[in-house]
């Protein structure tokens, strides 16, 4: 139940601060949607409740919504990741690219200037805004005119955020502060909002060290790997991780950071929101090579946006559990999707697997457990 | 014995020099794997004794790690490519890829400012850091600020040193004065450090004329061509290259720069470290396309990272013989592995074969030789 009060004393404490219509309407979306007055799909029930092991394609087939061709472009979501600096590239490219190759149908990108022509030369399917700043670009800049830069940066995300279902914060975001301090700004901005956020890479580095960005937001998913966890135990709960209490430690610090969800990538990847806790081991590859975690993470933020699509529609049902809740789900299907990917690809290119090759394999891998038609 | 010296003798004066952690931890890492305490498959002694002919293949098979899905990213290796500059791009992309497509899990290059969005665009799976300078972007400034630039160039790469498993130094680096002596100093730092690295290209300029930085450095490997080695032949010993007693010849050139590793490229490729000398001859193809030598830089890269993991682990065993140690074994398998993914390349595309169709051929050549599973 704490992630319930805490949404609703969230939702009472932003609606005195931002009357507008549009975060009103999504206002009352929420409450529809994580208070559970209208949703219970028995199947899920069944899918999450028999083992901790979840039944991620079961879940996958029931979220991942059905083509109509009625609907309008934007409707199977609209993702924005947050992230590309002089340095990473390839690693929003990856997230957005896979948000797209998922089924949404619009996959933003905002990054550095100099970041920008490179992530849209890899491709054209992208909306790249080159809106950040580094300190470099700004270093004879006096106090006053970094925050007129920075209040432009905030401006230039504000414009677009109603129109997200999701963020992803974090891929090749860097460390540079200025542009961090941006974007602890933008997740403020989110949060305003009520978009849903999935913090990876760097901006694991930044919620780290100000946990507080992200505590209480029920909407929140960090989707930490092996060291990035290790940093978040050590910050969070001041303790060294325990594999023998692998779950029940991860239930504690999503707990302890006020029921976020936390992804913990591994071998078999945990899952849990402080309440639940579920793994995910089906399929998966031995190939370890980097970018795999930025298609995680734009995989969780779509369908992320399709299981609150679904609760919110009319298919949905009374008596919800806090376990069926939309990043939990998300978590679910894009860890199943993603290992299922990594599997295929791997039967095919044994050791030269590259993430892309494991983003060329997240069509047939969708079809293959939920056939469009 | 002189390579088992040289390191003792080179890690105790390193020793006083950097007395921190992870260096300290990289020296008894290193006393393990080339004095060779625990270490000697049989299987290895079968391959290399009979004749001076390595047995490539089967040396490929032994290095070449299992896939364990234990595993995290990082442990099948991380690689860097120092190279690439406003002239230059092709060339440590090549490096850098084929060290990916080979089964490494993360490759970085460090390129000047000019050279990085365009490695970058070839592929989204490299980390690009654009570190590097040439004399013309800093050609009116005062010899102190030029020292400046050079400290800044020089700390951006120190940062990352202990996490790179090898280096590949010189593909498309060109010779601009400013930017060889910055690395000069990388070379420096590679070997304060104890991390291994790869010479070729441009970076083989570099080291024919300053012998030294490469000098007793048992963890170097030199990579030249026909030219290179003519050059390097008169530079250090002091006479013409000759046909008739070329594993002789090799053995003196590498014994006289103190034990490094040298593979010569040739119809056969000829390897020594100034005691034994192994040539490889299998497969190949008559295609000369330029960028073949990149790819061999960074696949020699993977496979002596391979050879140092496999020599530290629970299989190595007693009484290594020098003609064991990483350096050799990786250029054996870099080079047998080379070779056949261009005979493949070339029955699939003749005349029309170019240094990607070769990268594509790395991974069927590997999982041929080796199986993934």
């Amino acid at each position: 139940m704490l992630v319930k009060h805490s949404v609703i004393s969230n939702i009472g404490r932003l609606s005195s601060l931002s009357p507008s219509s549009s975060v009103l309407r999504r206002q009352q979306f929420l409450v529809r949607t994580l208070c559970g007055s209208r949703f219970n799909p028995l199947k899920l029930i069944r899918a999450m409740s028999s083992t901790s092991e979840a039944d991620a394609e079961s879940i996958l087939r029931t979220i991942t919504p059905s083509l109509d061709p009625k609907r309008h472009k934007g409707q199977a979501g609209k993702i924005a990741v947050i992230g590309g600096c002089r340095e990473y590239t390839g690693a929003p490219y990856f997230a957005a690219i896979s948000a797209l190759k998922i089924g949404a149908d619009l996959s933003h990108v905002f990054c550095t200037k100099d970041a920008a022509p490179v992530i849209k030369s890899y491709s054209p399917e992208l909306i790249v805004h080159p809106v950040l700043e580094e300190s470099y670009s700004i270093s004879e800049f006096s106090e006053e005119d970094k925050r007129k830069v920075q209040d432009k940066v905030i401006g230039e995300v504000d414009k677009w955020m109603e129109r997200f279902d999701c963020l992803v914060i974090g891929p090749g975001l860097g460390r540079d502060p200025f542009l961090l301090e941006c974007v602890s700004k933008i997740m403020l901005l989110a949060k305003k909002s009520i978009v849903p956020f999935v913090v990876d890479g760097d901006g694991l580095f930044l919620v780290t060290n100000s946990v507080d960005l992200v505590k209480s937001y029920p909407l929140a998913v960090l989707t930490p790997n092996v060291n990035e966890y290790k940093r978040l135990v050590q910050k969070v709960l001041n303790c060294e991780v325990d594999e023998q209490k692998a779950e029940d430690q991860l239930r504690s610090l999503a707990k302890q950071i006020g029921g976020v969800t936390i992804l913990r990538k591994g071998k078999s990847d945990l899952i849990s929101n402080g309440e639940t806790v579920k793994s995910v081991s089906i399929y998966g590859s031995p190939r370890r090579c980097g970018g795999q975690g930025d298609i995680l993470s734009g995989s969780v933020a779509v369908f992320l946006s399709w299981a609150q699509q679904l609760k919110s529609g009319p298919e949905s049902q009374k008596n919800s559990s806090p376990s069926e809740n939309p990043a939990i789900l998300g978590c679910i299907a894009a860890s199943g999707l993603l290992r299922k990917a990594a599997a295929l690809a791997f039967a095919k290119h044994k050791r030269s697997t590259l993430t892309s090759d494991i983003i060329e394999c997240l069509g047939e891998s969708l079809e293959d457990i939920s056939p469009a038609s």
